[in-house]
């Protein structure tokens, strides 16, 4: 199978949205008059950002995930993506899973794939994606980083720490029971892109980020470029790991061996979450709860953005915490 | 140095055009009003699309020029672009020049950084690039590879094969006078993406397509969606690897020693050419070459496009050629 015969069979499909997809020099796009194209670029690599091991379908997943939940943190609306391919090899075996769990994704949102590159070499996938932000009266509707502001709250969304938990158990460094390990090991092979709630967090939430490298890594980038501070409730964020729960069922005795400081550093500092983490003024806590409920996405209000700058971590009983919960850094 | 300093130290400028650049989850672009956007990707990797040993300012200057020539092959203005970079280690001795490489073909064609990803793993370049080009009463000014016509003439601009040549002397399979071998290599490094070409062209060319795997091989992209055939003059193309010229100079002797159908072989398969290879009707041989010297760039007319399927070489003599020159092909 050559490198053509691989792009036809596998990823190219008729231009729907685009007016020109897969198969010339460039693609063809059009956003709506007016509307902002919003676009980001991420660069998966097997042993850093996947496992040898995972499924190709759920890799196809997440690889779109990821980036559709960078549009998501931006407020967009999916358009397209590009694909960028390098295989050690051209297989069906993986080919034909991966760009199932690719496209099935994809058409999920309504996100074409209009281009892409494919070469020999060390297994890598980077894909670059398109959404579209209105304009409304020369006022872009996207939610950037920099808008926080002290007094506002803190919202995250869905739950956080399972991949890192379930990495860890992939890593020999922990060990708990299957059903616990399942529901972990879906988190961190095939993530939800909160795209709907982006969308209906467009004019209420004043900063979004999604949560790639860790909860406090990246809510440092909202309070630098916001030129804040914030105070966040660990105790309340490590009830967010979903594996957590099950550590309540009696037949499930191990997973209680499992330190409160172990299950706070997952929840903030566990990385691979793609949930959304985003500020609100405290008058617009209906406005949030709508956005959930319409969105279907659980949010959790975890802490508030203070004028002092720095991070403020308490517990339950409103009592200080060293931080000292660092994030994923690719080059540290 | 870590991930957010490196981007911030090497790739971080003021965003210029872009609503918003490097720096948030999106970066946001605009067209300009009723414009679409011609995207393309291209992923180049240690070994195979480049030499370990390159200068990182010249490898800078081909990653993105490679991505330019697509969007010269669809008659683009060049607007922006975003940058995925797999490193093995962050190490300024190859950042800097890398990166200054980078964004200086940028600079030269007021094509802005404004988004990427930075990770660690074998050298890998992905970068995804944004043009303009405008719709004219409902009608794209694109330059597509699929409107090829019986009758139009086959036209390339610049030079072939060079880069070919350098390769096999990197290779060790050919040996060759200094000054020819320099020649050569600057060609396969320093592309010159034909952007001026492009867009001259538009309007005017038929059908376009950018040389990357070979000239024949690309044609036959033009030619299976134009559904057409075509004649291409072998011994023409082969005057144009720049190189050979430098064979006539008598005190490079050893450059003789390459046959005809060496040369032909480097012109019609060599890839990584980097040229424009277009089609235009018989009836507007002037406006291409007002476009070639507005664009101030070479064009050689080399065949012409045919009714019936399939490519056929001639010599110079307007005998028939075999042709069994193959195309690079990723997988094959």
């Amino acid at each position: 199978m050559g490198e053509f015969d691989l792009i036809a069979r596998y990823f190219q499909r008729p231009a729907r949205r685009a007016a020109l997809g897969v198969g010339d020099d460039c693609a063809l796009l059009q956003a709506a008059s007016g509307a902002q194209l919003a676009i980001s670029t991420d660069m998966l690599l097997e042993g850093r950002h996947f496992l040898s091991t995972v499924d190709p379908f759920k890799l196809g997943h997440k690889a779109l995930a990821v980036n559709l939940s960078d549009l998501a943190a931006c407020g967009a609306k999916p358009l397209a993506f590009t694909l960028a391919l390098a295989l050690p090899r051209a297989d069906d075996a993986w080919l034909a899973p991966f760009s199932q769990g690719l496209l099935a994704l994809a058409d999920a949102h309504d996100c074409e794939l209009i281009g892409g590159d494919t070469t020999q070499g060390p297994l890598n996938i980077c894909i670059t994606v398109f959404g579209e932000v209105p304009v409304q009266n020369g006022h872009s509707l996207a939610l950037l980083r920099s808008g926080a502001k002290a007094g506002d709250e803190l919202y995250v969304s869905g739950t956080l720490g399972d991949a890192r938990l379930a990495l860890e158990v992939f890593r020999g460094t922990l060990s708990v029971p299957a059903p616990m390990f399942e529901a972990a090991r879906r988190r961190m092979e095939m993530p939800t892109p909160r795209i709907a709630l982006g969308l209906a967090l467009r004019g209420i939430a004043t900063a979004t980020i999604d949560i790639s490298d860790g909860l406090l890594g990246d809510l440092d980038h909202i309070l630098r470029l916001s030129g804040v501070g914030a105070m966040v409730e660990a105790d309340l964020a490590a009830t967010l790991v979903a594996a957590r729960a099950l550590c309540a069922t009696p037949d499930l005795p191990s997973g209680g061996a499992i330190t409160l400081d172990q299950w706070r550093a997952w929840a903030l500092a566990g990385g691979d979450d793609y949930e959304l983490l985003f500020t609100a003024p405290p008058a617009a806590r209906d406005l949030v709860a709508i956005a959930a409920s319409t969105s279907q996405t659980a949010v959790t209000r975890i802490g508030r953005i203070e004028q002092q700058s720095g991070l403020r971590l308490i517990d339950s009983e409103g009592r200080d915490l060293p931080s000292r919960y660092s994030s994923f850094d690719h080059f540290a």
